[in-house]
């Protein structure tokens, strides 16, 4: 028998005790039952990949937070001047896009064309720990994988919509925009490309910042105030714009902004008004982080929710990293812990305790239980001890809804009683 | 756009299609379906576990496995003399048992008693790549922890037969021992308790090598003869025995073994014999690879696997290292991967491929997909492409099992047809 040692789980991470994880379960299974109707399947990659293939470049910041892993069979102590890269082999995940394009690479021949992914598993990174931000959490993401037209976009925010719908979260707004729209902004307001990526940023940050914050940071970078107030006003004048004039107000604000992004946009307004229960708005300001998407983008916000509870857009480029082939590629990702943070419960589900004496016998325990579970039912044995009423007051806190006592004179008789009740 | 790479998951670890996903959710929805109902409840650890831990001893074996994470902030190259553990903070678990001791050690006050854990999830171990043995692997275990009587063995017993049966698996045999009895098996012939761990290494060899490769490997690690052919003609003595007769002829070959490890094996025997549809039987041979065993063992095995489809037993030590103070404990893990190669296909899905033409209107593809969707079926849109009947044998093989075809002017007539059928 040892000393009592720290027992809380890694640093930044946390177990999961059964409460939360039928909450999470309950949460997953209408998901996944409204993914399974949109012809989404599920897939999975490993936790672990090369660690080359992780820091390829695509992760942005996210890259910096990879767990690395030593590869096996090393001599200690290291020799002198070895650099830590010339350690390690393997990484963890950091998200699930990057090994959905490997897997979608290696397995392209066998898989139905468009193919409709669907990942839902952990991934890790190494970020400073915070309330509600933990080294480990689950990802939730729908990929379709070989179609270029906005038919995806358009499928993908519904499915997405209507799965957060069945899984309790209502009130949603989806957030539409495109990446090829925030360019041809840029190029308008004469900001030269290599600066696309600093802009961006700043302007991802109007949500929290304002106009104010964004304008003085735009400033401190070495934007000019003409290209500030220029950007500004053509952001001011898209919002809350009719979705019947849209595509013709972005075309007067942004003449050099392509017709192929404008037809796009054109199918995937016509597309989203024709789905039932659905609130959405373009968004001008909306510019997601990652650095891979390459058409539209897409938010959906919960008001009770600081960020957004899903983003996602098309990514026609990643793929084509790892395969030679650009293949067009669109995806929307559920914030998994965000919308389980939201839904503190699960629906209660029934219980019996088999209560019994220690002079009852084990066979007898035994076969009552079985009889309960014979009807479909949960039921498990559990030892009486200490006072009867607090007893049964543990068992409801434990979940169980109802009990049977078995004392050794019970014979076949199984009086069941609802927890709560007053005891015998 | 890149040149192509290997795509190739990491070695030793493997990408899961969706055929593969579909049978393994079906296996594992049968099989929580029956842990639930003997009120099992699921958890989840963390997938690292600080490195400490993981190397307590009590792996054996595995611990030469584990992945090990690097600390994060490290400078490069490293210092000269700088010993591997020092760049070293966490791991990847390598089974559920341990993370599930120092979880029941770590939330404990608000568990309920007993508590019957339910864990499913990923474990990593670097073995040596071969056939059917991969790096990242499922468990799926049940555990009861803080029920000293056998009555958590049979319980754990007739639910995981029960879940394999559910699973698909049927033909099953259990297979009980006694961690006791084996050591008194080697009491009795006179083995010095610190060779006991090498007998009971060789002993487990039976099965593959038979007694002629088991008494040359004893003769080879220095046993005498004489104590090799006692603890041969015992094992062979309680091989077969009648379940009535079990514990006379146990107490008849081995007066040292106590009268606890008789009665708890009593109480299993009149246990499992009420329970419905159960093959099991006494096993001398049965040794379970774990150090950590302290009662009773036990092995599912069936006749197209070679080795066990389910391990387990009472390990009543091991949630004490962590605790401080000792936790009766036992568990039962089913080899996951194994159930699902013994099981080739889950049951066929209804899926309705919406094929369209390029010139189909978007709204019109995704109108026609969403009134199949009102009816709780599964549709997708698939664009026409090639040959139309190469087109819907691919569909077939892509697991859709009929179609629908917008034309332009099909109007809102949606003729079903089952794949397979000629087409028009």
């Amino acid at each position: 028998m040892g000393v009592k040692k720290d027992l809380s789980p890694a640093r930044g991470t946390r177990d999961l005790l059964p409460a939360a994880v039928a909450v999470r379960d309950h949460v997953l299974a209408r998901i996944t039952e409204v993914y399974r109707r949109y012809g989404y399947q599920r897939i999975e990659t490993p936790a672990l990949e090369n660690i080359d293939r992780l820091q390829s470049g695509q992760g942005g910041e996210n890259e910096k937070l990879i767990y690395q892993v030593l590869r096996r069979g090393l001599d200690s102590p290291v020799a002198a001047d070895t650099a830590l890269s010339e350690l390690v082999d393997l990484g963890l995940r950091y998200d699930l896009t990057l090994p959905l394009s490997r897997f979608y690479g290696a397995n392209r021949a066998t898989l139905p064309q468009p193919f409709r992914s669907f990942q839902f598993g952990p991934v890790w990174r190494a970020e400073r720990p915070q309330k509600g931000r933990y080294r480990q959490f689950y990802q939730c993401d729908i990929d379709v994988l070989g179609e270029a037209s906005v038919l995806a976009e358009v499928e993908l925010i519904e499915a997405t919509a209507a799965a957060l719908t069945a899984a309790g979260v209502s009130g949603t707004t989806v957030r539409v925009s495109d990446r090829r729209f925030l360019s041809a902004l840029a190029a308008c307001a004469g900001v030269p490309e290599e600066r696309w990526g600093n802009l961006f940023i700043t302007l991802d940050k109007l949500d929290r910042a304002g106009w104010p914050g964004v304008r003085a940071e735009l400033a401190a970078n070495g934007f000019a105030d003409e290209v500030v107030d220029r950007i500004a006003d053509t952001i001011t004048g898209l919002q809350d714009v009719d979705a019947a004039k849209l595509t013709d107000q972005l075309a007067g604000a942004l003449p050099e902004l392509g017709d192929d992004v404008l037809a796009d946009l054109a199918t995937t307004v016509a597309g989203l008004a024709a789905v039932p229960d659905l609130t959405w708005e373009f968004d001008p300001t909306l510019v997601r982080g990652m650095g891979y998407y390459t058409g539209q983008i897409f938010e959906i916000t919960h008001p009770a929710s600081g960020g957004s509870v899903a983003g996602g857009g098309r990514y026609d480029k990643l793929v084509g990293r790892f395969l030679g082939t650009d293949v067009p590629a669109c995806g929307f990702s559920i914030g998994f812990e965000r919308i389980v943070d939201l839904l503190a419960t699960a629906p209660r589900t029934e219980a019996v305790a088999v209560l019994y004496e220690s002079d009852t016998p084990v066979t007898a325990v035994l076969d009552a239980a079985r009889v309960l579970r014979a009807d479909g039912r949960t039921a498990a044995p559990v030892r009486r001890s200490g006072k009867f009423g607090a007893q049964l007051g543990r068992l409801a806190e434990w979940g169980y809804t109802s009990f049977v006592h078995l004392r050794p004179d019970t014979g076949t008789e199984l009086a069941e009683r609802a927890l709560g009740d007053k005891p015998d």
